[in-house]
């Protein structure tokens, strides 16, 4: 089961020849999840040969057009392209308004539905439940309301070792009943306890994903823990004030967020078109947070399986 | 003084990873007019080294996505970019409602005036006029309401042959009379006629932009004489079932176009997805009219000045 993160854009708000604007794609397990879609995003998911149609749902952190001017041409192409099954959204208001205006001119007669489902930037809840994930948003500092997105894997359900299974010739019934948690009553009327016939077999992973923000200690109390974390960092720390002012972040405040969050590895993006050496806003980071790398576009990183 | 019109898309609706929709931009005497604005043109402009500022007007022939989705994000850029003049949108309705609603979402506070004017689809007019230029509109033939547009140089004025101001003695007023078109009398009485002393600098050049439609005389017609036409041709010769239930035109439909308005140059674009040879669509333009030319992303197309 593999959980990866692939970056189709980490620029801000002006556009620069080289970069585009933030959007990413979640993979868990060939599930494909998109947060963000700057314009352009259709194109970057074919780069990335990712086909749009396998997208099960799409996140948008808030309506800032860096952040969501590729939704509607993405939407018109899954038409166009015969997409039939419903696309979820989660995104802020005024979501609903945007689809049902551009539905009128640009997404007539869609042969998908579009469920749209608004995303209250003020409350840490879950957004979005499946067998295998649970989507939480995160309050964030920015000019217009704006949500991050924890996605969190669930746990997997325990594993039965095989060789206990051989050792107590344990049942179907028994084996399912094992997975499930339960201790198991051999018929000779010995109790096994569970954990002595399973193992878990990995701990449940997680990516964060804030952006756009200042500095939040709440946002990384919310994602303690957390495998991966994606933080904007518009700036570099000798623009500061300017962070401050139009509610970003720096990179030192991306790596105390890192730090206090105690991620296990820390990936930067949402760069002001002012720098053009990433490289150096990630070596700023790594004063107070080591494992930090920079989201270059087309960069898959993988969460990988711990014990 | 140039005349030429740069490439920024050809691709039809379908995205492809390898072509940009449609877009173009002409060049009059450095004044930067955009035609169309698929999605991602400000990156395009950008990449081709065209400053977003720098563009006068913008032409909208339909409201289809992939001839506008760029248009707000565009707009936006040229609001962070600080542009105070105004910006002319020549577009057919809903364009006013489509500005007006995104006014309010990702257009708050620009800091300059976006004027449109609408385009009547139905209407062989001029619908932009300067100094130097006429842009006429061109019904068109497509599924919803269409507009060509057909850039006209103005005729110079005279030029005063500098042999004959030293021949005849003239005096600053009457070299500017001259250039008006007035024919000259001496101070001994003399008449002199305009064309002994005058000449035309170039031929007024005139560019063509038909797309989407199909095959249609008429706009051949209201053509007649133009240097340089684009026509779309979405289709090769063997699906042209495709063209004329979808609206569009074949590679021989666009160069009976052009062979019918007598145009010297023929270039050809928004390419349907299924097409990646796009050498051969232009091979079966020349079989009925020879001058033709992929107008492929990036290229330059110069309209040199004739005597």
């Amino acid at each position: 089961m593999s959980f990866s993160v692939t970056i189709l854009g980490n620029s801000a708000a002006k556009p620069t020849p080289h970069a585009h604007p933030s959007a990413q794609v979640v993979n868990l397990n060939e599930q494909y999840y998109l947060i963000d879609a700057g314009e352009g995003v259709q194109h970057q998911l074919i780069r990335r040969g990712i086909n749009p149609l396998r997208l099960r749902a799409i996140f948008i952190s808030h309506l800032h057009g860096d952040h969501c001017f590729g939704l509607i041409p993405l939407l018109a192409t899954l038409g166009l392209e015969g997409k039939r099954t419903p696309i979820e959204i989660y995104a802020p208001a005024p979501m609903g308004e945007i689809l049902e205006f551009n539905r009128k001119i640009f997404l007539e007669d869609l042969p998908y539905e579009i469920k749209w489902h608004e995303v209250r930037t003020t409350e840490h809840r879950i957004i979005m439940e499946n067998n295998t994930l649970e989507v939480w948003s995160i309050p964030l500092r920015h000019r217009v309301p704006t949500a991050g997105f924890h996605f969190k894997e669930k746990q997997p359900q325990r594993n039965v070792d095989k060789f206990k299974i051989e050792k107590y010739g344990l049942s179907i019934a028994q084996i399912v009943a094992a997975k499930r948690g339960e201790d198991i009553l051999l018929e000779d009327g010995q109790m096994i306890a569970n954990e002595e016939i399973t193992y878990i077999p990995h701990k449940a992973r997680s990516y964060a994903y804030l952006s756009d923000t200042n500095y939040s200690a709440k946002a990384a109390e919310r994602v303690k823990g957390v495998d991966l974390l994606y933080h904007e960092t518009t700036y570099g720390q000798s623009d500061e004030m300017w962070a401050a002012g139009r509610g970003h972040s720096t990179t030192i405040e991306a790596a105390k967020v890192a730090q206090k969050a105690e991620a296990k590895h820390l990936i930067i993006g949402h760069f002001s078109a002012r720098y053009r050496d990433y490289e150096a806003l990630a070596e700023e980071c790594r004063t107070i947070f080591a494992n930090t790398d920079v989201a270059t576009e087309g960069a898959t990183f993988t969460i990988e399986k711990e014990q």
